[in-house]
């Protein structure tokens, strides 16, 4: 009887992630060899301290020495689970050219540097896998180049960030403050001490223009992703979605149409009805449209160490099982398109504004003139009974220039009878 | 420069899927080589009448005789969408003998021989898939291959047939009877002639077959199956379930508990808080517990020409890439356990029941006592005022045994106090 092979791991970082991935790699430890008729040992963990104890692991594995893996020609994956660009982008181009396979959870990395490393794994035969890396545990990257390859998809959106979508829902269902909510969920671990990666919009941006990337067969960096957070949504604006029978979600954004890719993340007034808007608390949820299969969403736990790990072993089996077939490398880079992405202000957006405008006749139709004379078409206009100086103006716009917009935003900011520009959100067209 | 190397194709049938199949392709022959390096060509369409007409399709390609696809060698794959049992069963055997891969979206067949099918793939290394099989265009089976292979997954349950849920949506938003809402599917094509495969749940019965056992790495087969349809499904019930905050739905459920498989198809009370609750329509979604992912959702077109392509065609371009790699082959059957499937009467589900009873003092303690001596536990109960003779009971129970359930049941329908058991639903607990 042949004996059983044992594919040895390195894991790059034993946080959060690390510490997941290791856990169920333990737990599925012994199925391995019916799974994938190997066994599967983590050789090595490389961290920062290695002296610090832990339990249960000897201490021979934990290293703090990257040239020790490197160097190891036994170890034939590495699973970066560090985070952040460097040294994370140098190790995995290392493993790389020396041949061993690269499973990561780094969206920052793949949103910035994804042509260089999947160029890397090409050149080298290399699987490249980052399934985690976008939505946590929810399957997408694989769905989409596989299952979806036969569609021309022409839209993904996507709540892809659980700190913010438990923050909004907490606003709308709770009626929390921004800052009740965003305290919330720093008490609940749902929000880092410095959560502006978060509600800035950033991390949502890096893993949008990752699924930009696969979908729209064209390259899409983070740098393209035009963000806006959620800093700026008030009570008020949560109040008037409800009225309104829409809710407030944090949206990645990306269409693919005639004149070019236009990605964005935005908060954004959805209608009750439509499924995103039900995906609650810190849950993901990505919608996809592709030409033959029309609508489909996929919608799971888009961060966790377990709901991570589950995509990081996922794709540490896909690895180990083109490694029996050498057929590694077989699903790589799917860019073969080069598609313009466009300017935000060539972009269109249907528009809710909020303003406070002096309570006297004629305010409402200055507005007015000034949208009109900026191409921007008004859809629903509400206003409630001033105070006497000052009174409350709604207006949803119909789906215009974001150019055109700004411009109109920028005259009305100047005009006497408008005291503020409260705020601007989009609304699902 | 190397010639193009183009991969010739077989499709057995050409009715709606495979018109489907046939129009994707059309519309992404240019796209190919950028795709997947080399051209798809579909040589041969096998027909029971060649001499019919096709507009737009060269009269050669058609051909009545199988003999004519198995015996030629250019042809690589075979993509079946002919449905039924036989001769798709024995044309799906011999083409895997002959060496060539099959893609096919034949959920009765795979629900009944799937080993056979799958062993016979393994035994010539030839790839054999069917994502098209399960819920239409919705990627669920390579998901669970492959992404989510990390997890123990404890429990799946869907919306795995757009039929009866659309007949479901109809009663419940727009109050129509059963038959009405049949009607109206049959008029908008969502229902066949004799709607008997949907609406008593045999079609969601062979999903969920082949979805269980590729969640439990165990065979399950079609037969292993408890299927109840939504045929006695009345207003009554519908009006119930909205009065408790809740929805009826046609699910099959698949769980894996320590004693073994349970696999059932019923209509299902669920709280429309319930990410499957909201599944309207003609839509299919199917919910996966993982332990490493948690819960994720799946959810998109189950049925219809294009969707359905869009999952034969992701299958056959993976089937290319695998024979590019010369790894055909490499994710075969995934049944490596043997599980025990439990008898419906050996599992739990919680109960929603409408009775007739005596419109008298000491009923409902009858009614009470029977369940209890059965060991059913009474959740919450509701009677409406009666007519003087008769009054309506609605009991909800604990999770409780089915066997004792049913052997209540019994019972019940035969005390005078009791003129009629109108309906038995399962509640999701």
């Amino acid at each position: 009887m042949e004996q059983l092979q044992t594919i040895k791991v390195a894991l790059l970082g034993f946080g959060t992630v690390g510490g997941g991935v290791f856990e169920l790699l333990e737990k599925r430890k012994e199925e391995m060899p019916d799974k994938i008729g190997v066994e599967v040992e983590i050789k090595k963990i490389l961290v920062r301290d290695k002296s610090k104890k832990r339990l249960g692991i000897e201490q021979e594995v934990f290293t703090d020495s990257w040239n020790e893996i490197i160097e190891d020609e036994e170890i034939q994956v590495v699973i970066e689970v560090m985070g952040g660009i460097e040294p994370a982008r140098s190790y995995i181009l290392e493993a790389l050219c020396a041949g061993k396979h690269v499973v990561t959870a780094n969206k920052d990395l793949l949103a910035e540097h994804g042509k260089e490393l999947l160029d890397t794994a090409a050149k080298y035969g290399c699987d490249l896998m980052f399934e985690a890396a976008v939505a946590g545990g929810i399957p997408i990257i694989r769905p989409m180049k596989q299952c979806l390859a036969g569609n021309d998809i022409s839209e993904i959106m996507g709540i892809v960030n659980g700190t913010t979508n438990f923050i909004l829902t907490k606003m709308s269902e709770e009626g929390m403050s921004y800052q009740e909510a965003l305290k919330k969920a720093k008490e609940l671990g749902y929000a880092e001490a410095d959560p502006t990666a978060d509600v800035e919009g950033y991390d949502a941006g890096r893993k949008i223009a990752i699924m930009a990337s696969i979908a729209f067969h064209s390259r899409v960096t983070f740098f393209d992703v035009y963000i806006e957070g959620i800093t700026k949504i008030t009570e008020k604006d949560i109040a008037y979605a409800k009225e309104l029978g829409m809710r407030i979600k944090l949206l990645g954004v990306a269409k693919h149409i005639e004149e070019g890719i236009e990605v964005k993340v935005h908060p954004m007034l959805l209608s009750k009805e439509h499924p995103l808007a039900n995906v609650a608390d810190s849950f993901n949820a990505v919608f996809v449209h592709g030409d033959a299969l029309d609508d489909a969403m996929f919608m799971g736990r888009g961060a966790g160490a377990l709901p991570t790990a589950s995509a990081v072993v996922g794709d540490l089996i896909d690895v180990v099982r083109n490694m029996k077939f050498h057929c590694n490398g077989r699903i790589g880079c799917s860019c073969y398109k080069e598609v313009p992405v466009k300017k935000i202000e060539e972009t269109s957006s249907k528009f809710f504004m909020r303003l406070q405008v002096k309570d006297k006749p004629g305010a409402l139709a200055g507005v007015a003139n000034v949208l009109g004379n900026s191409g921007v078409s008004i859809a629903q206009v509400v206003q409630k009974a001033g105070d006497g100086s000052f009174a409350e103006l709604v207006v949803i716009t119909d789906v215009v220039q974001e150019g055109s917009f700004q411009d109109a935003i920028t005259i009305l900011g100047g005009m006497s009878m408008v005291k503020e520009i409260s705020s601007v959100v989009r609304v699902y067209a």
